[in-house]
């Protein structure tokens, strides 16, 4: 006999839900949320399922904040077990998803429970923001629910995000902010040409090379106490015809920044421009904004996260902002305080992803110390 | 009723021969020259149809060089005449081949039966050495001819390639030697991995972009009187995954130097990973010869064009060695003299390629004269 952590991570494995589908699970946790006095509203835009729940009518709003899509399974003949069908082995639970995020997903349901059992009359208000395109183009999912939210001046107080942030054992690590994250697509122009005739062509890769090497080198701040120094990164690169005699009439290069606080993007975007400016190219530029860096500093939530990974694991947390980017950077923008706090991300995106079934009480057991520092001052 | 020339010259065009194909080309010239004591060898290599021809036992050994191949023809639809339909057009002879090379084809036949009806004994001997495969991958054309010539020790002492030499007037500039050609194909090794975690990857891209601006600005040589400075243009360079947020686990980059008699591809190579080990670089490089530099200087053959260039147009000649490569680079390292000499190349490889019919017939006066000033002393 499982307990209850366990079975509602199995049963919402054991829907198919690849990005953008959700495949009823946002159904189960609705019906067990519904049971203890939450409200739903589900949000459905374009391809993309979602759910607003909320108990409570007052403020402070606690949310937690998740996905019930997961990313394609890859390769099945590599999967140890049938990544749909939930199997714990050696006391781990085997699955897509069960690390990222159906754990954190069915953690958050049943500490929700226990919690209002124990506390019918807590304060403020519970709510859960689930999405079905987390791990998609994330265009209909968390950004557009909390857009309905801001609307109608809705708004979260602390949001705790399931992802699974932990690195060696539970709880030894949560996220409270992330990097921005900002993206160039640059085109250097030249003049396509013969290579035996080099005066009449102008090579763009010759241009743009000492640009680059700059840009590459350069120093773009010292991060801070939360952030690790901005980097940069040229992710892509091509120019060229394939033939080995013609000169290329352009370069396309595609690089992303990772940002901290220290800069802004706009500052980040006029240096670059400075940079290829100096060297003397003809260029376009393109900036797509994948989000904005946030931080959640010492206060109620990080406060509250600490003290009950403590109390369920006996180990303090380290708090970090490193990593990939997560639905937070459109929660955080609202004015909301956001913590990531999940299970061991070893497995994520891969063959054979697991969860440890062990933490799933833990995570229960913190989860709901949370609510109750927070909710039952 | 045409000259003797521009009919031959009609003949050809009229022939399909699109790279590796002949279509009959060769037996027409070959028709021709036997009927002037000619001795005919046809070599056929692979899908390549090549001809060598030769009137007389002596040396010197004075070759006409070309080939009965030609470029696709483009799109059809931008043709104002059919390309394999020859036409004459206000002074002007239409059609794929008319000036690479066919024009040439013509009146080397054409001056060399004037020739031999004026000077039936003349010195040495006269060859043709014509192929299929100059427009294509050159590997069954004249460079097998001259291995079968090596092999049985049969020397061409002055060569006269028909590629269209001139640029705005007929023998305005004949080239008397080509740029070595040298390819790269290089690797930067990295690592592959996230750009949110760039700690745990090597980005290649950053590593070679130094090196590559290094190799652009690098001073190879000053060229010399015959030759421009060596030139080194990236053609193709290729990293990244497409997506914006994966650090590209390698960098591939093709280069190619065009390389004066200054230097030699042993130097080139020497430098060049000289710099990327310079630099740190992890890499594999793979070179491809191309092709020798080769030079034709003062000596009976250039002279001989100069003179005939002068006498038959009034125009004094501009040897030169820029441009591409052409079969001469096959012919040159078995120590013949060679020169390039035929008609403006102004529509060659273009839509509407066409030869001044006027040129057609100063063009065999000068072959006529040089095979006087050379045969005839």
């Amino acid at each position: 006999m499982s307990s209850p952590v366990v079975e509602l991570t199995q049963a919402l494995i054991a829907r198919p839900s690849v990005t953008p589908l959700d495949e009823g699970c946002q159904t189960l946790m609705g019906q067990r949320l519904a049971a203890i006095g939450f409200e739903l509203e589900p949000m459905v835009f374009e391809d993309t399922t979602n759910l607003w729940a909320r108990r409570g009518t007052e403020g402070p709003v606690f949310c937690f904040a998740g996905h019930t899509d997961v990313v394609p399974t890859g390769d099945l003949a590599r999967w140890h077990t049938p990544p749909f069908e939930p199997t714990i082995i050696d006391g781990y639970l085997h699955g897509r998803g069960a690390a990222d995020m159906k754990g954190s997903l069915a953690a958050m349901v049943v500490a929700t429970e226990r919690f209002v059992a124990e506390h019918p009359d807590h304060q403020g208000s519970i709510a859960f923001l689930i999405t079905s395109d987390e791990e998609g183009p994330f265009i209909n999912g968390t950004t557009r629910v909390i857009d309905t939210l801001e609307a109608r001046n809705e708004k979260i107080t602390w949001a705790l995000v399931g992802e699974p942030s932990s690195t060696h054992k539970l709880g030894d690590v949560v996220k409270n902010g992330r990097r921005g994250s900002l993206t160039g697509n640059l085109t250097v122009k030249g003049i396509q040409g013969h290579v035996a005739y080099p005066h009449l062509a102008d090579n763009p890769v010759h241009r743009a090379a000492p640009a680059l090497a700059e840009l590459a080198a350069m120093h773009w701040d010292n991060g801070n106490e939360f952030f690790p120094p901005t980097s940069f990164q040229i992710a892509n690169i091509h120019g060229g015809t394939g033939a080995s005699n013609v000169i290329p009439g352009e370069l396309k290069v595609m690089f992303n920044f990772r940002y901290s606080t220290e800069v802004t993007a706009e500052e980040l975007i006029s240096r670059v421009q400075s940079i290829l400016d100096a060297h003397g190219l003809d260029y376009d530029l393109h900036w797509t904004f994948n989000g904005l860096p946030f931080l959640t500093g010492d206060g109620p939530l990080l406060e509250a996260t600490r003290e009950a990974i403590f109390e369920v694991t006996g180990s303090h947390t380290d708090p970090q902002t490193t990593g990939g980017t997560s639905d937070g950077r459109f929660i955080a923008p609202t004015g909301a305080q956001v913590i990531e706090l999940g299970p061991v991300n070893a497995t994520i995106h891969k063959i054979n992803e697991c969860v440890k079934v062990a933490d799933l009480e833990l995570l229960v057991g913190c989860y709901q110390r949370i609510l109750e520092k927070l909710l039952c001052p």
